[in-house]
């Protein structure tokens, strides 16, 4: 076997050993062999998954989609040049919320670097401060130290991609021609494994003095701790507030904090005088500010601790949540169980009609435990403030950089990583941002049902101080696209329904259908304007 | 005027000062200020030409595309996020093919960075080694100095985006709420010029002396020679072998190198003794392969001479070709004339039917010097082994990274800074790669005639080794996409033709339209591959 058929076979192998299962591969010639034989591999093993994605935009934010939903690094490999460069968006947000990606970038040789050859950009390294760990591997460099190196280092990058706070890491590939490997070979690769041991520490208990305790449950990575959060609730009489993304919300839990605070409805008796707030960043930004304005002590309790820009918290504990309500020792007064029932009597919000109310029908026709993707912008607002949570705790979003782009991507890459159809929430800028990640749902028929609310534009900029300057807003910002949603589904042979009134979301979610299906609700952002401030209104 | 509107303003009239003329806008919420001055600025200004692209990767390709052709630096802004993380692949691009943009990249104060803050990457020199120089300005700090500083430095960084090599330069500007800039102010903003002299140098003569001269000019990134090449080499008879993008090709130069050396249809006695090539690596990867491995002498003169990844030339000369070509001294051969005589005689290469024979349809129906833009892969080659130049020299490319990403964006950004109609060469899958960019051809209505030669898939991978491999192929490098392109032009309300025989081109193109128009061949993968062995036994 040559040096690249057999130090490919161990960088895949130790890849496999290393408990990677999904591989997303957009076509090149560059990387040729490691495909290749990763097609090979996967052909005689079921556990491997290999997608294909001709527009790397979209393969990154697939990749990512998969891991957010099976939390293990997922493989991304893609051709020399601007192919690894599209990577980029993806990557940045898999930095910043914590998701696992392995970028294998094939490359040119070095002899081919910084001197005109084609298809040849600077890209070792390229992601910068956005990935973990970037190193170069060159797998035609035949010495048995250079395989041993593969086995081990392989091993560490994923290892490392999965320590606290997870993220992306680069491994770049610069390959020789010819590039074609040594397919059928029936030579037993064996890969030393390195075990990484999960020690179980032992915690000393933390102790909690408080009078008014309440937990703030922010987004949350790993659905590890929602049923324990709820048997410490409900033992100890404290009320949580939990984020539309804290996959613990439903019971008895409060939500649509944002309205309520907008409105001034938490009065300076529902004070907590301690907070325990988990996970990331909140999706409503009025939440920490609140407990800014009003000094309220709060700690922040997370695997990866200390994050908050608005700098008021005032104890970082790095642990797991569920390892925190496990070892803490409670103090608690008195008042903790009217404190908490003063919580648990405040008005929910309540959507008004129109594009609001597609949350509340989505909380009643979602199947049990349906994973919902939500797009950013509005659609997170709205579910935040509306959704309860009733049949199902599993909803996500790219909720690092929170960016428009690649939505389509996750939501597929979810639902591909899953048996049961999940459900994605998106307005119409979104989905044509990353249309092209439609291709996907039509290749792989991925059962995903995709609602789309059609206010032509982008909605949230109404919501912004520009919306009073009238005459550059619709250019600038509402930007309307004009774009017929039944075309894009006609484009790529999905499945398109027209939902007029939100109410029938559940008829149309037990038609039965096969792959993805696009379900069109149509509003109006101006009349989205009004709806809002009248919802406000209820609260009064 | 707060310091905000006051700094902004001086960040834009500077750059209005410095040439700037073109801006690509990506809609956000941190850009408002900036956005809403230049719109401002934009309404009472007609040179200033303004662009919304809602999706920053076509943005940032369309604004490569204008930048390409009006040679000048265009400014692209983007909200924080990965937003400005989609500009990556354009960057990329621009850097390797020395193109001069400005990323006006909005970012969270410094107070909301590495804190959990929402849109929030680091993107302060995100680009790396792809951009000749990041900085970033604090807008919001009231001092003199600052404001100073803003005049001096977007002059001299706008500057340097044009110095050779030319290439991208990012601003990142941090700016804190409120956004809101003063609108409808009076107040006379002034900048002090920094002027940029341009020194008329002096050259030696450089002296030639040669037996068999023969002159390869590669891509050109200025359009500034061809007259004097043309003279140049009817005077001395001197053989001129023309790239596709060289915006040179006609006459009586020699096109389709490619074939003729792949049919080894050079023999000795067409051996040059010296090589002076211009310009970029040439579209024919085997010419400069041939000058190294018949050991012929070979000079590189461009303004950013030096570049070959072959390691050949012996002698790089950094100045203009035109400037060397008006200060060279000849000592020619008394065999110059029969050695030219000979190289004019080489049979040229000629397509067959089908696929490739597009090309000469496009170069008889174009009208005179329609600006062309082609797709890489196939398209590129096809072009550089059968187009003539008939009508038009004005042919280009994004031939820096080579890669299928963002080349609709680019030919409309190119369309876009012209008043004549233009055309692109594309395959589907380059198309579909970029259909988003289509968005901006719905909107401006863009005079661009797009002609999508669909071979459902990726058709360069039939001619590479892996074609050999037919289990994987069609999974891994053919990919189908089935994809209907009259439902694109439906999607985007554009115009649609199918282009049954590539004869008819020529009537198709005389039927006046306004925006843009799909033109689809239909092709077959296999066929073409067929096809390129007939043009090769052509040779024979």
């Amino acid at each position: 076997m040559d040096a690249l058929t057999f130090n490919t076979k161990h960088l895949l192998y130790t890849l496999f050993e290393s408990g990677v299962r999904y591989f997303v591969i957009s076509p090149g010639s560059r990387s040729t062999p490691i495909a290749l034989l990763l097609a090979e591999y996967a052909e005689n093993n079921q556990a491997i998954n290999l997608f294909v994605d001709v527009d790397e935009r979209s393969a990154g934010f697939f990749a990512l989609g998969i891991a957010k939903t099976v939390l293990e690094p997922v493989v991304l490999l893609g051709t020399s040049g601007t192919a690894i460069a599209e990577y980029m968006p993806a990557i940045a947000e898999a930095s910043v919320s914590s998701v696992p990606l392995v970028v294998l970038s094939t490359d040119r040789p070095q002899e081919l670097q910084h001197n005109g050859a084609p298809q040849t950009i600077s890209q070792n390294n390229l992601f910068g401060h956005q990935t973990k760990e970037a190193i170069e591997i060159n797998l035609q460099d035949q010495h048995s130290d250079v395989t041993n190196y593969i086995d081990f280092m392989i091993q560490r990058l994923v290892h490392l991609s999965m320590m606290v706070p997870r993220g992306p890491i680069q491994i770049n590939l610069p390959l020789r021609k010819p590039l074609m490997p040594i397919l059928k070979d029936s030579h037993k690769i064996t890969v030393k494994p390195l075990t990484f041991e999960e020690q179980v520490p032992q915690y000393q208990p933390i102790l909690i003095h408080a009078k008014r305790l309440l937990i703030l449950a922010g987004p949350n990575v790993l659905n590890s701790y929602d049923e324990v959060l709820n048997q410490f609730a409900a033992e100890n009489h404290v009320p949580v507030i939990t984020d539309v993304l804290s996959r613990s919300r439903g019971g008895n839990t409060v939500y649509g904090i944002d309205m309520l605070l907008e409105m001034n409805r938490i009065p300076v008796e529902l004070n907590p005088d301690l907070v325990i707030r988990f996970g990331k960043t909140p999706v409503s930004a009025r939440v920490l500010q609140w407990l800014k304005n009003r000094h309220i002590e709060t700690w922040h309790i997370d695997e990866d601790a200390g994050t908050d820009h608005t700098r008021h918290i005032s104890r970082a504990i790095n642990m797991a949540p569920k390892s925190f309500l496990n070892s803490s020792q409670l103090t608690l007064s008195d008042e903790q169980k009217s404190f908490n029932q003063k919580w648990q009597v405040l008005p929910k919000s309540q959507s008004v009609d129109n594009e609001m109310s597609v949350v509340p029908a989505i909380d009643n026709a979602v199947a049990d435990n349906t994973h919902i993707f939500v797009a950013n912008s509005m659609p997170i607002r709205d579910m935040d403030n509306f959704f309860s949570g009733l049949h199902t705790k599993n909803v996500f979003a790219n909720r690092g950089a929170n960016g428009i782009d690649g939505v389509i991507s996750s939501a597929l890459g979810m639902a591909a990583s899953r048996q049961q159809r999940s459900l994605l929430l998106t307005g119409d800028l979104t989905l044509f941002h990353d249309m092209n990640g439609l291709m996907m749902a039509k290749n792989y028929l991925l059962p995903l049902d995709i609602v789309v609310i059609n206010n032509n534009g982008g909605g949230i900029f109404s919501f912004l101080p520009q919306a009073e300057v009238s005459e550059y807003f619709e250019q600038l910002f509402g930007t309307p696209l004009n774009i017929d949603v039944s075309k894009i589904a006609h484009l790529y042979d999905l499945h398109y329904t027209k939902l007029n009134v939100p109410e029938e979301l559940s008829d149309i979610l037990k038609i039965p259908v096969t792959g993805t299906r696009l379900i069109e609700y149509q509003s109006n952002r101006r009349q989205n304007k009004i709806d809002h401030n009248n919802a406000l209104r209820l609260l009064k």
